[in-house]
């Protein structure tokens, strides 16, 4: 090392030295510029034993210190609503944690440290209700929605008998009945759980149980086969989980090929089925996506029905994403016609609907299923001998026992928008997107469209000025896909914009835009278009 | 039938109609005694569209009616925290039905009426947080871990990337950290889940793929045997399910018998083994329990430990319901000494602990597990050119995609109480069961005791007037247990306290008590006891 480099060294941890102890030592460390949400002098120094339910005495302490941390959450509500506002403000994780003060400490700390806590989580916090923030299936934050999840919070209950959660299990079955019918079911069942990928596993495991009823017991080993499960090549990953999780092995879910608009190919599905029946296997399951989570692409529903018909196979359709579009009568047709001659749909609030995180669905033709399959029968909680009529108890239903109530804040949402005002809700996102592919082409230079989107995943390359006279060719096509990370890393340290980018089977690198949040304006699809341009185009 | 019956029938007939009527066509059907929690008049006509994000002036009246909203939560608060309030008020479900309007609209309607759905969503929820809810493993409401869960709603995120959840993904690190060095363990990987079923479940998933990698491609025809699992006759029924949900049969996971305590039988354990493998199954995997569902038992750990050292299998222990003594210095031994001889651990903040629900960990010894387990490498998602260190990113490691953010809630309460707060609120729920026992021994007229706890779990049957001077027989215990659903009854209906009861594979029903609320004291104790009584000496 020569002297330059030392004393560099030197310097750099001096300099660490200095900011530790400032940080470890300084009696306002923690005192910072957040510190605009102070609780009165009388309750200034108090802390969670002071307040309820610890002292029944507590209710005034209690109420200043949560109306403050709704000021904080008022506050960023307003800041994530405002487009001058910058949607993160990105630090590496090492510095971040340096940043924050995390520890748990031994002693508690006070009410009003738990208020700074607050504001400095928010502070560093992504926000995806910002109309710039293109980056997830799950964008924006529906204010109704998040109203509900206050009050289940609130009521913190557990969704497995009506004896503790009465009113919302009760709305479950208001809800999912409703879930069904636009479905195009008039009977059936359905639950919520955690996540698009547990509702594709309780598909699975329904399909199972429906044509090896004796297996639950004696195992796969009673089978007397190899089961073997199908899906596109462009389904989400959670299928391919089912069959590790489950116990057939990821070489026994079969990728079927597809098209180049991402559609599975209805008769490589059927030459697949045959292919694996020749070997002795035993095919019971096919999944169809609709709303493929990159493209955004549907399989064809009636010809991939019309197969597992004929073959005898259970058909799954996984409307994670898509289901939305149920509500829209413009845009299901195509997409989802035939959709009701699945067995069975998942279909997550949380995505295009925009409920909160978590709301996923699954749904089943018939009725009774749900309950056979997953039954343990557990005595100490689904008694029969109740107070009341045990039939709305529906932990005996689910793989989990406890259940978050996950229902309450769709529900509210619902109530708010109106079935119609969630139609429309989805035909303007469509609608946005559709202007989003329109001014792209109006700027080749700038964008080129990757595909015609059947959803609102609008799936581009972003063009640098160095490029823009370029053929495109496999030489160009790399540029632009080494440029995504670089892009995207300059978004973030700018704080102006998210946009996801990922390569798939096809193609390296690509940006994929999601509109799925109704802040979502034609002007912020103009300022996501210009800011690329600002931060990109030198590169 | 009757000229009499006929009547009766006509007036019921007359009665329904004149209800539904005045439910459908009256104009204040939807303003009864819950609206006093009013809009100003400029407000009280809008509707969703008319705030934000849908209307981006809109922040006053989204202000004004997320305010409304806060007023109702803290009324329900301040009820759920009032020993003269109900806990409860009790309806069957056909006439809940009739009690709420629960359906969803073609038109959405005003925020008014969604303030309106709010309020009485609330009257007739049960009130978890109630001092005088002694029903279920998961009691109380902690305001402190609320507030984190009103913040968690508001920056509605996803747990499976840095880059849209950098605070909380961090976050997760400390706490679990600092939970798996309670374990005992200094290195490790551990995640949040939805619920302890699940957490079994991700136990059971990295059990299976240490012993048998190649499982996850090939599935379990690949292993080549049998698989077996075991666990005791008293654990949670989840750990059966798993092994029908991953392919075993339910017959493979082997119950071994417990002793009069609940506690799991060493030597049962070791015998049933070696008969397993004398069939030549494989057995991999045993499931200890720390903290049963209905008696509260702790399985023996050193002794199972030992077993599964001479037999090289994995030890999980369900610690869903125990976890939380790990924090107590005096109850922790030697109900969970040898817990870090675990391969993993199952802990749910969200039970004993007091954490809003959910809130669920599984925890690890070796690290790296969890991810070469359940990756899919998802594409789309966990690219390894992003612009920072993506061993931040946690979606790869989980069978879900999508992850609730579960841990803001649990690291607030954590550092408001400190570690030593949350070790002093253990040893109070135990002391105040302590205290129970000692109350019921006093009253050996008027209640049973079962057993002696090891934790908050209280067993007894309540003895009616009838039955007090008869010779506790299997003919008075069959009138004790007979009795259970009927006073359950009349708490539920009078509303005054709920107290569950359940039979066991010893005995019929019987009560089982649980004091995992800091809302409880003695005086609510002695409440609960006089309130039993009051409510059954007739029966």
């Amino acid at each position: 090392m020569d002297n330059v480099q030392m004393i560099g060294t030197k310097i750099t941890a001096i300099k660490e030295y200095l900011y530790n102890f400032a940080r470890t030592h300084s009696p306002t460390r923690l005192m910072s510029s957040e510190n605009t949400y102070s609780l009165s002098k009388e309750h200034c120094n108090l802390k969670y034993s002071d307040i309820l339910p610890h002292n029944a005495e507590g209710y005034p302490a209690t109420r200043e210190f949560l109306m403050k941390v709704v000021d904080i959450l008022l506050d960023f509500i307003k800041s994530t609503n405002d487009r001058n506002a910058k949607v993160l403000d990105f630090h590496h994780p090492s510095d971040m944690m340096r940043l924050l003060d995390l520890e748990i400490p031994d002693s508690g700390l006070t009410l009003q440290q738990l208020l700074i806590d607050c504001s400095t989580t928010l502070k560093y916090q992504v926000k995806t209700g910002h109309p710039h923030f293109f980056n997830q299936l799950s964008c924006g934050l529906d204010l109704v929605s998040m109203a509900g999840e206050w009050l289940t919070a609130t009521a913190n209950t557990n969704m497995f008998t009506y004896e503790i959660a009465p009113v919302f299990i009760l709305m479950e079955h208001v809800v999912l009945q409703k879930m069904r019918e636009l479905i195009g079911w008039s009977g059936g069942d359905s639950i919520l759980a955690p996540g698009g990928s547990i509702s594709n596993l309780y598909a699975f495991l329904a399909a199972r149980h429906k044509m090896f009823p004796m297996y639950k017991e004696r195992g796969l080993s009673a089978v007397g086969g190899q089961l073997v499960m199908f899906t596109s090549d462009q389904c989400h990953y959670s299928v391919k989980s089912c069959a590790a999780v489950c116990g057939l092995g990821t070489d026994n879910c079969v990728m079927v090929p597809s098209d180049d608009r991402g559609r599975m190919i209805p008769s490589k599905l059927e030459d697949l089925i045959l292919e694996r029946k020749a070997k002795g296997h035993i095919p019971f399951f096919v999944n169809a996506t609709a709303g493929t989570t990159v493209i955004g692409a549907f399989d064809p529903i009636p010809e991939i029905a019309d197969i597992c018909q004929r073959h005898k196979l259970w058909l799954h359709i996984d409307a994670a994403w898509g289901g939305g579009l149920l509500l829209s009568r413009k845009y299901r047709h195509p997409r989802m016609t035939g959709i009701e001659r699945a067995d069975s749909v998942t279909w997550n609030p949380h995505k295009l609907m925009g409920a909160l995180l978590q709301c996923s669905t699954i749904h089943f033709k018939e009725d009774g299923l749900l309950i056979s399959c997953n039954q343990m029968s557990a005595e100490y909680l689904f008694m029969t001998d109740k107070l009341y009529d045990v039939k709305y108890d529906t932990g005996d239903k689910v793989i989990q026992c406890g259940r978050h109530n996950d229902i309450f804040k769709l529900w509210l949402q619902w109530r708010a928008k109106g079935t119609e005002g969630f139609g429309k809700h989805m035909d303007r996102l469509m609608e946005l997107s559709e202007y989003m592919v329109r001014r792209i082409k109006q700027m080749p230079d700038k964008y080129y469209l990757i595909l015609e989107p059947e959803m609102v995943n609008v799936c581009f390359w972003y063009l640098p000025t160095r490029v823009r006279n370029m053929p495109h060719t496999q030489e160009r096509i790399k540029i632009l896909a080494d440029i995504c990370p670089i892009l995207k890393g300059r978004m973030m340290q700018a704080g102006t914009l998210m946009v996801g980018y990922q390569p798939d089977d096809r193609r390296p690198n690509f940006f994929r835009n999601i509109i799925s949040s109704a802040a979502v304006t034609e002007a912020d699809v103009d300022f996501l278009l210009a800011e690329m341009d600002r931060l990109g185009h030198d590169l």
